[in-house]
């Protein structure tokens, strides 16, 4: 089994740290591509630090702000084409991980011809512009791996382009673009990001460099665990999460997620379910099966966690998610099936059945019928 | 101050990791230089390991096996000069710090005329070959950073070249090379590891990422303080302490290390005092003056070892080193007035005066007078 940790993009990370580092954008180039979706990026302010430091170093710009939520084939084409004709140097992502995913999947197109049919194939050469990236949301860690995960309507699922060549050359991490990220948001994000982490050590590729890692982003989101129930955050709990968060796409990076994660994608596909929420709805169940399972491993998570035991992990994410989207037996049936064919479902050192998977997905889902 | 996390060399990890990543080393070129030291890579079995790669990949390779302890600015124009006649394509170091370091210096100078004066300037073009790190020892942490550590006869210390080109393509942990490792260089270059994390911890530049990873180095190090006491380790302890070495270096890759490092050199230099043997000697007394002066890193530090109280630590450090190497007066002035010169020395948040650390030096190295 693959044991390697790779992760070579530099890490600027503090308060002010656009503005502190001017000169990291100005090696990129000329020119910049920016984007982003339509609204955050401007409120947040992450959209005028950039564009005031780009202006300073006297580079320009151009901005294709059509980043949708779960960013489709379609929408990358259309920024690859805008990349092209922009003539730019350079692509700075601002957003979660739906822009800094299509970035990578736009800067691929605008530099390297590959048709629809061809995209997820991996058969890549080695052009393409090097990359910024501004997350404003700490769940993702879009932002430290090489994957863009992009929805295939025809496939009605997710898809994941992965190369070595989408690491971005700087990442950006300041937490102050989160100061006013809605309870909601932040509670799947922190979530998605809690279970990267944790299906980091599940998986067949895990190894002590990504387990260390995941360990200590175990550690710093679960003692955000109070706050998230208030929605409530100081600067320096986003900090702690956005650390995490990024810690979390290391490990990633390098593990590759689960069968959780090919689970989730079909809830966000045919449910419109946010993808932190989809996987954290699920998240509870899937480490209980793995603590029948692998429970030395399920226990070090849950030691991490601070939990003596897993009703009282599930306990919180029943609290943080509320009231939960119900399935039907046919929809759980189907799902399991869709993801069954994914890479990442059979990613772990202990690989559920379909009918475990089942199981999980009708405790959590069907929980009161 | 600079929080940035960079380090993007490729980890290949696991036993016969060798054999197993025979592609990456066909990669790398035609021919290479293999730097190492006389004898102990060709008693562990990692010389032979890699030599049967080559020949099996077709690769050829000359070999430069004089690389002593402290390695000097001579030996390393010695090897560039074998470099460049033997028109390598890259290089491969063996063995512990001493190689390793000894072979990022033979590549910078084979790639690049530099005279001595200016050899520690840092002024270098990009032109260098692709290396391969294979530590055979747990400590030095040298085959994930950009520095070599040179000893500047000159100027009676060590120096260090700092480049980012000097990290290497790829770096191979495998820790069955450290099976017959002497119980006192296991200890040595287990300490010189824990110091890094600690100094880490310590640094100015110390940021929450170097900190998840230095944190997670000091647990899995502790892990095994019972076993350094006897020298007896299991392979999967040497693993441990392997994966700890190797995070830790990720660490002063970015943190890079404090006053404890600069104060080491002087005992190394004069005294013949082993590297890891040197910080080690200090450690106890140098976190014992953080307690007092910034007590909650202190703490967390010894709360990752742990321990709940400091002597505890020093404890520790005394039975691993057993009888100590004494000082004069006059040699403690001299090589605190040394080590303050250096940039080292003032790169932790809270930086002891020269008066601090001639305590530091005469409560550890002068205890029973």
């Amino acid at each position: 089994m693959i044991q390697q940790y790779y992760m070579p993009s530099k890490i600027l990370m503090g308060e002010d740290c656009v503005q502190t580092n001017s000169e990291a954008f100005l090696k990129m180039g000329k020119k910049a591509l920016i984007v982003t979706g339509e609204h955050s990026a401007k409120k947040n302010g992450s959209f005028d630090d950039i564009i005031k430091v780009l202006s300073s170093n006297g580079q320009t710009w151009a901005l294709f702000d059509k980043i949708m939520s779960n960013p489709t084939i379609e929408s990358v084409y259309e920024g690859a084409a805008i990349a092209r004709s922009e003539q730019v140097d350079f692509i700075i992502a601002i957003g979660g991980g739906s822009p800094m995913d299509a970035a990578k999947a736009i800067n691929l197109l605008a530099c390297q011809d590959i048709p629809e049919s061809e995209l997820f194939r991996g058969q890549y050469t080695d052009e393409i512009l090097p990359m910024v990236m501004v997350p404003t949301t700490a769940g993702t860690g879009s932002e430290v791996t090489p994957f863009a995960v992009l929805t295939d309507n025809r496939a009605q699922t997710k898809k994941s382009i992965a190369s070595d060549i989408l690491f971005a050359e700087i990442v950006i991490l300041d937490a102050k673009y989160m100061d006013n990220l809605p309870k909601e948001i932040t509670i799947n994000t922190t979530i998605d990001a809690l279970s990267h982490s944790i299906e980091g050590m599940l998986s067949l590729r895990a190894n002590p460099i990504t387990d260390s890692m995941a360990l200590e982003s175990i550690r710093r989101i679960s003692k955000c665990f109070d706050s998230l129930k208030t929605g409530e955050l100081t600067r320096e709990q986003r900090f702690e999460l956005l650390y995490a968060s990024t810690l979390a796409g290391m490990v990633i990076t390098n593990s590759r997620t689960t069968a959780l994660h090919a689970l989730g994608y079909p809830l966000t596909y045919f449910h419109n379910i946010d993808h932190g929420r989809a996987n954290g709805l699920l998240l509870g169940e899937y480490l209980k099966y793995f603590g029948e399972n692998w429970p030395e491993r399920a226990n070090e998570i849950l030691s991490a966690m601070g939990f003596s035991k897993i009703s009282d992990f599930i306990d919180l994410l029943d609290e943080l998610f509320g009231e939960k989207e119900m399935l039907t037996d046919e929809q759980i049936e189907k799902y399991v099936s869709m993801a069954s064919q994914s890479f990442n479902y059979k990613n772990s050192r202990v690989i559920p059945s379909k009918d475990d998977m089942i199981e999980i997905l009708k405790t959590s889902l069907k929980k009161d019928k």
